[in-house]
Formats: structure tokens, C-alpha cells, sequence
């Protein structure tokens, strides 16, 4: 007998008719003999339409009042997954956020799960009866409602998974799994059986958006086995799990790529010691996040050039912060471009083989493919194009490093 | 400084914009020096969807994972009202029914409050808080959400009002007053500035629906002063109160009635001791309501016609009962008619006034209108008429009376 934490998304319980397909396949999973906890997310347009209502009435709401309204959404669905499978004949009960209780700072809107009192849905669950829990919300230090942000209830299925010593974590999308790249560019992608904590984090972070990132950190930190499978169709998905239970492991599994990425150069700034730290301080400040970041050795000394990227949406204020600070900084001007997409390659492998990066410019320089700017980290190696070679980019990537389905 | 409680019902918080105004209504009430607590129900219809969904996925579903469902309406409610008014400058928190707590009993689906520990909420209030509480749920003995059932939001205010010993319960809804007669058949009638809650009672529960009948039976136990007024106008609205309070006594302060009524008579039933416990005893466990009851005297001694009134949703299970029951009752047959009203003249007065019922019968009589059935307490008096002389019946007493607005 195994313990199973099942979580589904909001297009999987997006109307009654799916909700009743997620008690089906629940009632599968408790009738070959596992304890099941479920957890759910709002039904789809939900959350969208009650951040609506919030903003409607405020621009700027109170986040602990956001948190009460949008919250419910989870609630609505628990209590009709709960419905659904006391119908199929099955005992179940929904779960609150407060009444398990999860436990969370008060981070209101973005808050972090700090602790799950398991031991009365344990009780629940060793005496037959499902668990139906409400992701994305838990209870704050004053006994008010939080939530974890969006895509929480990834977040919420791994720490209760964690929390219940869980032997797995199914999370239902409507995606069958992780791909060695996007589908919708690379025709011949392919399903990954496995893939490592470590790889699908940075192909989270880099816009294969499978998994939310917090959740897969979570994963790793407690060794919670995740697969990741299709809601629609019955067939395995893929398991993110330890290094050590991947036997065949590739070389690269996958190449990741994400468009929300602006590129700011600070041209001739002085090359003096603290002067990326009066640079990106103020940015850090002012909560832009800054990605790749390049600064050259300088030819005379004297000045240097500074590149570095921003996601789109920080782009605008990332310029105006550092021409209000053109004196202080004493640098000459700023070159930007938002037209560049990053692409990675990503893979365990190339922590223990050489060549992995040098195939990587070999193959962009015999497309013809200008690299702007270049990051590496132990697992990826990461390169700056421009958008326009997007697609071009990332099928020579995918066929050059043998990912190609047969 | 007075202690108030504000009620705003669902089509008073139906979209953005009249939870807006709900606020300033409710800024205006604390500004005027006030403590103030506002008791919210869902937006209107979407408790009508959440029903509905519970229903799509089980029409048998459990009572408790209703409750879950359904209690979401008016934590949205709260959540977007406090939001509301701290867009105004006020400071304002939301409550839900756990939060306060609201104790109630465990009747899922039509829970009754128990008890209300209001040291918090008392704290937040003294402390110029403005205390934003969902209306129609609570939590009951086992940690889990109940509702009070449909209208509940009226019964949440008012025993809130009890618990926080507030000087006034206003009750805003979509009708600016109680009036003498439905204005929708008598354009006459006239909007009382006060009535007790005895006659209150008599007018809810004969089918005046402007307050649920439980809220004035629980607003007469502890004396709570409330007031119903319009959410759209600003007017003041009738008190309902204690009969001392009310110094110029009408005889009669309003004609009611109620179409929801369906008439039975069981034709030559022996007449033994114990015969109306034999009828009425599988009636009553069967859930079927009975109003009105008429048994006259037999003239020989042997049989009696006993005739009684139901609503017309029990109609056909009453008469299924019966006929089952023939054997053992002994009657001869059954007698049956769903066309009938049932008029009600409701007035303190009449206890200390005589002549008050046979002016009924004079003017009914006068129009050539037939009574089928009488019955009488202390402060009404109600006649059973074919359904078609309705309209005729009510502006005749209204005139009667002396009810007409001049």
C-alpha cells in the first residue's frame, strides 16, 4: 500500500462534468489499495474573475481582504470534488486551508508554507477516507486566510506530500509531461520518463512551465518524487525525481527558452571596485530583477561596458532608474534592446562532460546565429539571440544534441 | 455613540459598483460617530450557481460539502466590502463565520446559532475598526462550516445585534419599509414607521417576505430594535420593536396573504377521541407543514369533515398519505383544493378591541365572497377564499380597515 498525494489543476476541474472524470480517477488510485490525498485548484476563470472583482473595486487592495475573496475558489471546488466522490460510494472530506491546518507566514498574496499539522487528516486518511484538500491557501500567524500566489496548489501538493511522508506526487495537467523542449516549436520533442530536480528547475525557471519553480525547490528539499501526467488521458507521465534514480542518463535533456527578456547595456562606465554593486543596487532595490549579467575585462582600464537582462515588464523602469542615476554612475550612455530571447541547454550531464558548450556555438554559428550575450551554470549554459531566431535556435539545439524523436 | 449593526442583502451587493456604495452608506453610519458591523450576504445569484453546481454533480449531495460550497458566496462578499471601505480611508476587516466564531449546532444546511464569542470582534470595533462579518454561516461542533440556510443572512445580523448588544439592526434590502398590504395589489398601501414584532411575525410568516421569519423570532427574544429600509433610497425605513415603543397603536396594522396554501378535507372520519393525532401524526413524520386546521362539531355524534390546510409543494404527498391511511383512518373520501388563498388581518389591537373579525366577515360578505375556513389567535384573524377573489379581498379589508394612504 502506498500513500499518494493527486493534485489537478483548474482546467481539470474546470466544470462539474471534468470534476466528476477527477473522482473517477481518484476512486482508481484508492481502489488499488493506496491512502489518497487530493488536492485542487480552483476551476478555471475562477481565480481570474475574483482578482477581477478585487481590482474593480480597489487598484490596490488591501492583500489580506484579496486573500479572503480569491481563496474561495479552492473552497468551491474541494467541497464538489468531496461531492463527487461520496457519489462513486467513497468516503471523502474536504479540507480548508485552516482546517488542516497549512500552516503559513503572513505573507499575504505570495505567502510560504511554514508547517502542516497532518495528524488529524493522517487519522482521516488510515481510516479509508479521502482527503480533499484546497491548494494554493493556508492560515496566517493571526488566524487569517493566506494564499501562496499564483500556481500555489504545486506548491501546496508537494509540501503536504512532503508533510505525509507521501510515497508520490501525481500532479494532473493538461500537458502528459515534460518535453525535451516546446512541442509547439519542435515537432519531434519528446516525453522524458525521468528527469532530475535539478534539470527541471532550470527548465521551470527558463519557460518550460510545467511545474511552478517553488514547488519543484520544495520537491528537491524534502525528496518528494513528482510526476507530472495528463488529466485527459490515462498513460504515465514523467517522474521528477533524485539524480541517483535515473539510470540512463542523458547528456542534455532539454533546451529551454523564454522571450520575456530585455537586454540593457551601460556603455563606458567607470572601471573602478563597487561599481556593479552602484549599478545594480538601486535596480535591486526598486525589485528588478536582473537575469544574465556580463561585464568584460576592460582594454585600457579606464572604462568598461556592462550588459545585463531584465524581463520585460521591468524594462521600462530599469532604463528610467539608471538615467536618473547617469551623474552618479558617470557612465557615457545606454544601449537596449527588447527584441532577444535567452536559449539554454540544459542537462546533469555536462556537469562531468566537456564540449557540451562548444557544440552549443558550433552548431548557432553554423545557422549563422549571432550570440550576444553568454551565462553558464553547472547544468545549463545559456545564450542571448536575437527574437527573431527563436525557433531556428532551438530545433538545431534540439537535433544537434540527439533529442529528436525517432 | 450608538452600537449598530447594518445588514445589506444580495441584490444590494450585487456588483462592484453597489458594494462601493454599500460602503459609503456604511462610511456615512461611522462618520456620524457610530461603532458599526455589517453583516453581508453573497451577490446576487451566486448562491443560485453554487447550488446548482452541488446539484449538477449529486442531486443527493452531502449537507456538509454543501455547506462548504456554498459559504463561499458571502466570504467574497466580506473580502470585497472591507476592500471597499478601506479604499474610502476607513479601517475595516472581514470575518467569516469561523473567524468570529459564529457557534452553531451541526444541522448542516439549516444550522442554528448557538452562541457568538464577540471579544474580538468587540476589541476591533472599540478600536474604531469597522467589522465587515459574512451573514448565513457559521462553524459547527466539529470544526466544520455550516450555513443557516436560505435567508439566513437576516438571522446572522440580527443575533449579532443580540451578542454585541447594539442599540439598532438595520436591515437594507430592496423594499424600503414593511407596508400595510402588498403595494403591488393595493397602490394604497402605506409604508409603518413602527410594528411590533408580534405583528411582524404574523406578516413574514403569512407571506409579507420582507424579514425571514427566524430573524423576528429572534430579534423579539432578546429585544433587538430593527429596522428594514431601503439600500437604494435614502429614507428611514419601519422599525420593528417592542409593542411599548409604539405609541400611537393602530387596531389593524396590515392585511397579508398567502397563495402557497392548498386545502383538504377528509370527509366523514368517525368522530372517536384520538382521531386528529391519527390523521395529523403521519403527516408531521412525513415533514408535511399543517396550517390551518377546522373541525367542527359532528351532528350525530358518529362522523366529522376535518379540514386543513398545507403548502402546495406538499399537496400531492399529503393526499398520497391519506389515501394510503384509508383503511385505518375510516373515512370516506377525501376532499381536496388547490385554488384557495389564505387573507390575514394582523393587529395588535384587535386583543383589546372586539369587532375586529366579524368587520372581516361583514365586508368579504358585503363583495359576495365565500369563506371556506376560519381560524383565529390572538392577533390575526385568517380566511380561507378561492384564489381568484384575492386582489378583491385585500383592497376591501385594506379600505375597511381604514389602511388606504391618503
Amino acid at each position: 500500500m502506498a500513500r499518494i498525494v493527486m493534485k489537478f489543476g483548474g482546467t481539470s476541474v474546470g466544470d462539474c462534468d471534468r470534476i466528476k472524470n477527477v473522482a473517477r480517477r481518484v476512486k482508481k488510485e484508492f481502489e488499488a489499495g493506496n491512502q489518497v490525498a487530493v488536492v485542487v485548484s480552483a476551476m478555471s476563470g475562477v481565480t481570474n474573475q475574483l482578482v477581477d472583482y478585487c481590482r474593480q473595486i480597489a487598484p490596490l487592495h488591501d492583500a489580506r481582504e484579496y486573500d479572503v475573496v480569491v481563496s474561495t475558489g479552492e473552497q468551491v471546488t474541494i467541497g464538489l470534488l468531496a461531492i463527487a466522490l461520496r457519489e462513486l460510494g467513497l468516503r471523502a472530506r474536504s479540507w480548508t486551508g485552516w482546517q488542516v491546518p497549512i500552516r503559513t507566514d503572513d505573507a499575504h498574496g505570495k505567502a510560504r508554507i511554514e508547517s502542516i499539522e497532518t495528524e488529524e487528516l493522517l487519522a482521516a486518511m488510515e481510516g479509508g477516507q479521502i482527503a480533499v484538500v484546497a491548494g494554493f491557501q493556508g492560515i496566517g500567524p493571526e488566524n487569517r486566510i493566506t494564499t501562496l500566489g499564483r500556481g500555489g496548489s504545486d506548491t501546496s501538493a508537494v509540501a503536504l506530500a512532503a508533510a505525509l511522508d507521501a510515497d508520490r506526487c501525481d500532479i494532473y495537467t493538461d500537458v502528459d509531461g515534460v518535453y525535451t523542449t516546446d512541442p509547439r516549436i519542435v515537432v519531434k520533442a519528446r516525453k522524458l520518463d525521468k528527469i532530475s530536480y535539478e534539470e527541471m528547475l532550470e527548465l521551470a525557471s527558463v519557460g518550460a512551465k510545467v511545474l511552478q519553480t517553488r514547488s519543484v525547490e520544495m520537491a528537491m528539499k524534502h525528496r518528494v518524487r513528482v510526476q507530472v501526467l495528463s488529466s485527459f488521458e490515462e498513460k504515465p507521465g514523467t517522474l521528477v525525481c533524485d539524480e541517483d534514480e535515473i539510470v540512463e542518463k542523458e547528456l542534455v535533456s532539454g533546451i529551454a527558452y523564454s522571450r520575456d527578456e530585455a537586454k540593457i547595456t551601460v556603455i563606458k562606465v567607470p572601471d573602478r571596485p563597487g561599481i556593479a554593486a552602484s549599478v545594480f543596487g538601486p535596480l535591486a532595490d526598486a525589485n528588478v530583477n536582473v537575469d544574465m549579467i556580463v561585464q568584460n575585462v576592460s582594454e585600457d582600464g579606464r572604462f568598461t561596458d556592462l550588459t545585463f537582462t531584465v524581463s520585460r515588464a521591468d524594462f521600462d523602469r530599469a532604463i528610467a532608474l539608471l538615467n536618473e542615476k547617469k551623474g552618479e554612475l558617470g557612465y557615457e550612455r545606454l544601449m537596449t534592446d527588447n527584441n532577444v530571447v535567452k536559449v539554454s541547454v540544459i542537462g546533469m550531464g555536462m556537469r562531468s562532460h566537456a564540449g557540451v558548450a562548444q557544440k552549443m556555438f558550433s552548431t548557432l554559428a553554423e545557422k549563422g546565429i549571432n550570440i550576444q550575450v553568454i551565462s553558464t551554470s553547472e547544468i545549463k549554459v545559456s545564450v542571448l539571440l536575437g527574437e527573431d531566431y527563436t525557433e531556428l535556435a532551438v530545433r538545431a539545439l534540439h537535433s544537434a544534441y540527439g533529442l529528436d524523436a525517432q
